[in-house]
């Protein structure tokens, strides 16, 4: 995009002219092709690249900044409910993963093993070789989740009912050997926070499984503006070794679903395979109970499609990496130059002091209709623009990302306009995707009504199953559709499952799901 | 150490008696066996413990939040100096590493290497093996040091002066099959932070790689409350594949000397290994110049090794994940608590209105004599007790971790003392670090005198040599001691090499290092 030659566009219609121009070449229409315009606005928005290594990205600084943003929120929500960070080791030894029966069965296949600890030079030239003499007596997995290697530590850690609740989340990058990957929602490595904790009650671990799912639901709704369903997955659908897996699950615009967090109580499985046992006050002996939950770097490609347009990227103020971009047009006049600057870094000053992510770009090397498509294409909320005639007028021209629409507003008391747009855009954005949301939650009562809305509506389906895995499974082989929960607070009435006609008690809801 | 049955002390001094019964069982001494007392410091204090897997340390809570502390700090240097963060894969391809020649000769053998990604049943029963039918056609290495996967995706992100400087910064985990392993000093798998940037001349990358020195050099000084010599590593102790690695060296309380930071001016030579070029304003194309920088959780290591005594860990306030505990003394007094509590929240409240991160103890199920000594093996800079007396006589007692002073103070402007307190420690710990660090650099001429200093004194050693890696390979072999630095700025002065008598040019300083 830096090498385009543009005409030296010196007032705002022209420039936005200019942004079109180059927008128009940059993106993939939603319409046309959904998962091409997601990968492009990846892509071309500085979130995401490929790497060398098949399967695994590079996240970029733009990418990497509204993690951060993402991971500082979740981190400050995790302390408040008395949770602390730790690090457990990457590697777990092999025998580690059979030793919880349904999770080595579920989970353990599709890892990176390591067999070897040093390369040599090659006799033969040209590079190195594994030395075959450095084989592990015993092969490591690069962590895909880290229960075992957790529950393995906290067999030392817990001896006592004081020594519990363990409340501990840890940060960490963590490997699946996925075969289709997708930038964000599906890579081999990704990034992710994974809590893991301990209790001495059953019930204790449950209100914790609860507790965290409400975090993460509070996270998706408060911060990245997505509204999610909150549920208990199918059997299923459950995390290999757990109990019950809680979720919450979002809706993308092409009508698919997506599970944007989940929390297990896994019961005593854990403690069981690990032998992790308490003596209780009364000095009898029982095993731990235990929780894990987490989110990942898939949200960041959650946040994408749930808000995102054709010109770009549409992040919520909360999250974004710079809340307020400040473009000044200059022309020709030195003074006016000036002028404009002072009246600018006066702004940028309030601005900051309102704890408001701003950046002044004043840089003459690019143009302002580049700036404009640049930022339109990062997703920046607010956009303000200020020429010299504006300041004569004691205005300031403000484009909002979410809606497009542009202002001029007095430089009189911008700044409080300002943090009052964002919380606008914040709370718009949510009802927004409310409103799409809850146009897409459909009723069906009939198998040829279920396929019907399926192919031409997508969304959530809210349908009668008779609850049993089969049924489940042959819904999911014939049409793709899978149960993405059971609503928690679900209304209890009878009906006939969709496809079988048995009875059923309550409805659960379908779809097609990332 | 829950488990000890202690007398109910009521008084201040009581409660010191009892805390030095149990600490006195908790460490060895410094003085007894310096390695001993280290690793029962980091074990006991709550920093880390050892993991199922071989040389790879699980981060406790405690030594995690200390970590983050570090981070959030140094990230704050980073970003103030113009990095962004971004995120590049944990694996690199084999062939990667020996494409900059240096690089892999001296630096990419003791790697964990990954050949399969599946495991599948043991049809022998049992658990799971590795899938022999899911072999990779190229290995992957756990990264070591990521310039190698960076200066491919480098390649990728630059073409033009306009691409310049690319300043990129990666928090994330690395492994280095080490043989010999210590908690935070030497570790399989460690934490890091590791810079990357790619500019158009020599002259600016320099200027990176010496601000970057200067950036780390300020956090161990001023965070860290150590003091550090900044200097040039000599061509043998060169990081592989740069042309110069700056360092930053402090001194541990037994005489050791550990390489705290590390800043590589890497000149062309992963560019042209990974082809990345650029074109300049005159359209001429040119490899681009990198930098690279690092330091890791060793960091937690080092601040551990210079601070702390025979007691536990003593953490300089700005970096102390609690920097005030205030320990209630109840009596039987049920008004007498209340009266307590209300002041003590008071004070809480008003010392977190000052930024403090504060700690109200007012936990029944363990007495006070306890929580001194817990505080104190976990280096809380200011611990504050308040008793029933101590209340009717307007005065708290408050006991300061690095001198172990404790003093009476006047609960009236309570709040402002102890923010001056936490300055005074924080002084003060670097001003004792400085002190013992300056009468441990001693000036040899002779190499009798040498040997000596270093058996009976230890420290850095400032002499004369002949500037060949042959002499200092010599003297390595015949007593650890190594170049840690040439000093920045160094005097000039003629002299003879404390080995072979040839003449030498300036003084270098020489230790056994960590």
């Amino acid at each position: 995009m830096k090498l385009l030659h543009l005409p030296d566009f010196t007032n705002n219609i022209d420039n936005e002219k200019c942004a079109k121009f180059i927008m128009s070449k940059i993106l993939t229409n939603r319409a046309d092709d959904y998962a091409q315009w997601y990968n492009d606005i990846v892509l071309k928005s500085g979130l995401a690249d490929y790497s060398a290594v098949r399967g695994c990205m590079v996240i970029k600084p733009h990418g990497y900044a509204l993690w951060e943003n993402m991971r500082d929120v979740l981190d400050k929500m995790f302390k408040d409910t008395g949770h602390q960070n730790a690090y457990f080791p990457l590697l777990i030894p092999k025998s580690f993963l059979s030793k919880e029966a349904a999770h080595v069965e579920g989970f353990a296949k599709e890892c990176a093993v390591v067999t070897h600890y040093r390369l040599k030079n090659d006799p033969n030239g040209g590079g190195v070789i594994v030395d075959p003499e450095a084989k592990l007596e015993e092969e490591l997995i690069i962590r895909p989740t880290s229960e075992t290697i957790i529950w393995s530590t906290y067999k030392n850690w817990v001896q006592s009912y004081r020594d519990l609740p363990l409340l501990i989340n840890q940060w960490a990058n963590v490997m699946r050997w996925e075969m289709r990957t997708r930038l964000f929602l599906r890579t081999a490595e990704f990034l992710w926070q994974e809590g893991h904790t301990a209790h001495a009650t059953k019930q204790e671990a449950v209100e914790e499984t609860e507790r965290m799912l409400e975090v993460y639901a509070t996270f998706a709704e408060e911060y990245m503006a997505m509204p999610v369903i909150r549920g208990v997955k199918t059997a299923n659908e459950r995390f290999a070794g757990a109990e019950d897996t809680y979720c919450i699950e979002a809706l993308m615009q092409d009508g698919k679903a997506l599970q944007a967090g989940t929390s297990h109580f896994l019961g005593q499985n854990f403690a069981k395979a690990f032998d992790v046992k308490f003596s209780d006050k009364e000095n009898k002996l029982d095993y731990v109970w235990a929780t894990s939950w987490g989110v990942s770097t898939r949200l960041v490609g959650a946040l994408v499609m749930a808000h995102s347009d054709d010109e770009g990227l549409v992040l919520p103020p909360r999250l974004a990496p710079l809340q307020v971009v400040i473009v000044p047009i200059y022309n020709k006049d030195e003074e006016a130059r000036k002028r404009i600057n002072d009246k600018l870094l006066a702004l940028v000053k309030e601005l900051k002091a309102k704890g408001i992510r701003v950046k002044l770009d004043d840089d003459d090397n690019n143009r302002p209709g580049w700036k404009f498509a640049e930022y339109e294409l990062k997703g920046m909320p607010v956009r303000i623009a200020l020429g010299a005639r504006d300041l004569e007028n004691n205005v300031a021209e403000v484009a909002r990302r979410d809606t497009k629409e542009k202002v001029q507003l007095s430089l009189d008391g911008l700044a409080e306009n300002i943090e009052k747009l964002l919380a606008d855009i914040q709370s718009n954005m949510y009802q927004c995707a409310l409103k799409y949301r809850d146009e897409h939650i459909t009723k069906v009562d009939t198998w040829d009504e279920f396929v019907k809305v399926l192919e031409e509506k997508g969304g959530f389906i809210s349908a009668h199953w008779d609850g049993t895995p089969e049924t489940e499974e042959k819904i999911k082989q014939s049409t793709k559709a899978t149960i993405r929960c059971i609503p928690l607070n679900n209304v209890q009435e009878e009906g006939k499952c969709i496809l079988t006609g048995n009875p059923s008690k309550e409805r659960v809801l379908f779809a097609i799901a990332y």
